[in-house]
């Protein structure tokens, strides 16, 4: 009963690359264990370099996207292109022609789901996009076919590699933004224009796909709020430690009867939290559902062969398995009327400010904050002033509205006395 | 486009109840997001204050099994009842009649689940059973459709609460064994007889059912070596987190050219480990695939919603889905042909000695390690001989075969001068 299915990969850089690898040193234990008979029968890239490192044999060697949709023994279409330019037209083009598409393309399937999912359902065929969050973790599996039971209630994820590996070192070695950036593009944790995933893109298709399926309607990256981790002082990473507080890049969907809420930026969580143990690229989602309480996924969020992972299972899923299930918020472009996105959001802050150690300035300034409507949980002066007349002061609130913190923060600058310096939500 | 599915519901205790309840309260948001209109026909449970208590009606009461399955509404049989007495027989007798089942039984699934499969694969229908194994942690599905592209060469389990709480208590309050199983017990976290957990029998049914599905063959449970927690000595705790250690009843399973290893005992991971910070009845499963390298879910591991999590999304997957899959170890009672099972295995181990307290003491006992192929990696001796003349050595070997190191405790026992009073294994 074994199945014969020909997979086609458009795109060999790092995660075509290891598809095609995993794919050939798997092929008989695939056959073996999913009685799959799994054969790349073409692939589309550029560059011959590539493709004679891989040794792809000439026929192999498909000259334009028509001649590998036109070829019957394609079943499957990979593609590890990356963007919504060519990928986008040779997605289409595939599903159109019936072809069943997996693809590894955060940004494809957050701003065009929609579109290709319709074409799919249309042709009958699949469309699957497990490697496009979190490497090799099978979140969406999970969301689709491991806690589909529950009401998804909240979702944390360590979902950047890059940004966690260069806030992990600042954390480790006290170095600074800009030399732990260097260093990480020098190692290749980090790209030479590293705008997509220190400044949060990245992490936004990503939230936007999870929490799409996890609160069934669609999330538009572009309701999500955004705030990279190029402004972090490693002094706040360090005075945070002291308190307890790990900081993460954290991509936060929260979904209450309020409405839902999504944002990204640097983050603060109590360094018990499972998340805070999440080092280096190692990337992690943390959920809360209704009946399943709290569960974590927790695996390497990229590279050729974790991401090929996701990749070649989703291949193996689609070859075995002839019911096709699509995304329940049901392929549209925009959220479900009636959805509410909250933008001004609660949550509780961490401040560094610089103030004069003089006698009764901290009466005045919790005055400011009871004034606003901001509680206070935690007060603590860094030092003493010694060359200039400020000393830092760490403020840790309860949870707030975020536009009471920054009532506060603007009360605060106003004075002679006290500037507010640095200013991180904390999460639960 | 609707799917109108009957579920039945043998044993209304925690999980059975929890299944119940889920089932009731999401019944619009699954026809909502699933499509699918899941209705409790009937319940089958010999206490009328358990059918009272959940406001069981009348004609949902079934008198027997014989009645459940001649109701041709049912369509998925839940199985909550557990053991292999009643669960079996009642099991066996739905999927004879071509219903499908969802357990949560994991002795049942350990022991038959070859004869059950055969049974299911016979009459076409389903056998699904995620809740089996660590509650509501989607484990079973990764491994099917997950991470099914890899060799999955290694797996460490936290698979037990009752276990994990006693040791997390042990470690944090320094309490000893028998005062904390007391207090577990008083708390409902250990049953009135705690054998089957703190002996490590139920690690044992789940190691057996995850890596039977990770290593594609059958890993019978009585081909596990085991040893429970009933002799841990919260001194040992204490130790091996100065040393930087931290103590977990793990579940290990490791598919090497060599052969395959199981293994449920006492053992100390690095407190760095993701494994090392999941506490109290939390349960994790950490597996190492070929591709995708390290992964850990983590989540509970137990109680009612938790496990009805499991169960519902099963549930729901068979009502979506036509589509079967069954165990890629083809339902066999015993392990493929030419499965070798290791049995002398390897790891690093943690000692505890109580030695004189005399020069030359520590040359002597190097030399006995040495000549039995031992290598030492620490020797820390802990406080000087005050009241006694002897004082407790910890002692942390390389990685040796476990005769080797059997063999270098008999003779330091020989000795006038040492004694070897604990004894655990270390894993990477």
């Amino acid at each position: 009963m074994v199945k014969k299915v020909g997979v086609a990969i458009l795109g060999l850089g790092v995660v075509g690359g290891g598809t095609y690898q995993t794919l050939i040193d798997h092929h008989d234990f695939y056959l073996k264990t999913q009685q799959v008979d799994l054969t790349v029968e073409m692939v589309l890239d550029k560059s011959t370099e590539r493709l004679d490192a891989l040794g792809i044999s000439a026929e192999a060697r498909a000259k334009s996207i028509e001649e590998v949709i036109a070829n019957p023994n394609v079943d499957i279409v990979v593609e590890t292109i990356g963007g919504v330019g060519a990928a986008r037209a040779f997605v289409t083009a595939a599903l159109r022609e019936g072809k069943t598409v997996v693809t590894s393309n955060k940004e494809l399937i957050c701003k065009h789901s929609h579109e290709l999912e319709e074409i799919a359902r249309r042709t009958g065929c699949g469309l699957y996009y497990e490697a496009s969050c979190v490497g090799g973790v099978p979140i969406i599996r999970t969301l689709l076919d491991g806690v589909q039971a529950n009401h998804i209630q909240k979702m944390m994820g360590i979902v950047n590699g890059t940004t966690n590996y260069i806030l992990t070192k600042m954390a480790n070695e006290g170095a600074d933004y800009a030399e732990t950036l260097k260093e990480a593009q020098r190692l290749g944790y980090a790209e030479f224009d590293p705008t997509n995933d220190v400044e949060g893109f990245d992490s936004t298709y990503k939230l936007s796909i999870l929490s799409s399926m996890a609160f069934h309607t669609k999330v538009p990256h572009t309701h999500i709020f955004r705030e990279g981790i190029t402004k972090v002082d490693g002094k706040d990473i360090a005075f945070g430690k002291e308190l307890g507080y790990t900081l993460k890049l954290l991509a936060i969907g929260k979904n209450t009867e309020k409405g839902i809420e999504v944002r990204v930026h640097p983050t603060f969580i109590k360094s018990s939290h499972p998340l805070a143990s999440v080092n280096d690229s190692f990337n992690a989602v943390y959920m809360t559902g209704d009946a399943v309480d709290d569960v974590m996924l927790y695996g390497r969020g990229a590279g050729a062969l974790p991401t090929a992972s996701a990749v070649v299972s989703d291949i193996i899923y689609a070859a075995t398995h002839s019911d096709i299930k699509y995304s329940t918020f049901k392929n549209k472009a925009t959220a479900e009327k009636n959805t509410k996105f909250i933008t001004d959001f609660e949550s509780a802050y961490y401040l560094r400010l610089s103030v004069a150690d003089e006698v009764g300035v901290l009466a005045k300034m919790t005055s400011i904050f009871a004034k606003c409507n901001v509680s206070v949980v935690e007060i603590a002066q860094k030092g003493r002033a010694s060359e200039t007349s400020r000393v830092p002061l760490i403020i840790i609130t309860h949870a707030t509205r975020e536009n009471s913190i920054k009532k506060a923060i603007a009360k605060i600058n106003e004075t002679n006395y006290a500037k507010v310096e640095a200013f991180i939500r904390v999460e639960e």
